[in-house]
């Protein structure tokens, strides 16, 4: 029995969105539950495993796997889905990389720009800078249509998911837009936000809910 | 065809102590390389296929692996070794969650604190604090000897290893200083150390050289 303890606009939308590409979106059970967002509305659930109060979190067999990434990697592995890279792929280890790369060096760079600590030459020492980390998609994306191959990967999903959230991140690059538009038109984002609807109802929460 | 580059006292030393606890430190190439190190000395090498000049990468027939956790998870799984735990092990989701928790959060917290950002909501809600991490290994650790379960992992690897490279952020804890002699008494430190000095020495540095 897998279940995912999920937040409706957070991090674990994205999971979902990977459950539902993956065609396992009723295999897997959804427990909406609340998180403390932004601006102070909402609260941590009791109904929440995770030991600091986060989403997602998977359970599997009573087990908690934490971490978006590691969620994503177990279910593509775990199902071996074509959203994910298998061991034996040749490609394995570039979908290992974007996974990893999320967050070493993106979510650092998002939340370092939130902090407004940037030009430091520490700061450039972990993670380098924007510059470099859109150098890295594009080199990516000129050999391919998404980040590891032709095909839409749970790393798209993921590497995609700040900018969404974040519109301001976008940069003014059109191979990036293309690839984030491609990401867009992959996922069944009238799904999503069915179902996302559905969940902030059930919290009691508003439609126009800020992001946790 | 597999080679490491890697750069003596830096990211990489874990992943040349992993391969050798693998018995797999001859199966795999290792090409030592400059990196730019703190306080100025070194620099980046022309030979060094990472795109931003870092260690380590692992290349595998002609692709670039990237980011050391994803190439500790590469190595477990392709020789399916007793340092990883395998897909269908019940502790895989735990030992994916330790290796993505380590970029995630203990590496944000090591370097804010050394930007000292720290004591900041939105630090808090990205990271939480160096308490909730200590709390969270002691939780596991409560259970059995290492991360995952009673045998060392590339997880204890990589998630003791910043506790060596910065020796103040070892809290005062009992079981976390016991679980990090088990894991020092695990690796093979002579020989480490050995092949470190002789990196050290290819590349024209000083045995008292600091770590990248
Ligand atoms: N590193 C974690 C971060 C998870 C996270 O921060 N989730 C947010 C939602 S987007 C949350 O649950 N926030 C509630 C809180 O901080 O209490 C992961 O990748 O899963
Ligand atoms: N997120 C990367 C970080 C790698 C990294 O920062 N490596 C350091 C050595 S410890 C480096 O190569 N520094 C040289 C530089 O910044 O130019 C990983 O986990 O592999």
């Amino acid at each position: 029995m897998i279940t995912l303890y999920h937040s409706p606009r957070s991090r674990s939308t994205s999971v979902l969105s990977l459950l539902r590409l993956m065609g396992k979106e009723t295999e897997v059970k959804v427990q909406t539950i609340q998180v403390k967002r932004r601006g102070g509305l909402g609260d941590s659930d009791p109904r929440n495993p995770h030991p600091e109060g986060k989403v997602p979190v998977l359970e599997v067999d009573g087990r908690m796997i934490r971490e978006r990434a590691a969620i994503m990697l177990w279910l593509t592995d775990h199902f071996d889905s074509a959203l994910g890279r298998g061991i034996s792929s040749p490609v394995r280890g570039d979908y290992l990389s974007w996974l990893f790369y999320y967050g070493n060096v993106m979510e650092p760079l998002m939340y370092l720009s939130f902090l407004e600590v940037t030009d430091n030459p520490m700061v450039n020492e972990w993670c380098r800078d924007n510059a470099a980390m859109y150098a890295a998609l594009e080199v990516a994306l000129s050999g391919h249509d998404f980040l590891v191959d032709d095909q839409i990967s749970a790393a798209d999903i993921l590497v995609a998911s700040p900018f969404t959230w974040i519109p301001d991140m976008v940069p003014d690059s059109e191979p990036i837009r293309n690839w984030l538009s491609r990401c867009e038109a992959a996922q069944d984002m009238a799904w999503l936000a069915e179902v996302e609807n559905a969940g902030l109802r059930e919290l009691g929460l508003a439609d126009e809910q800020e992001s946790a």
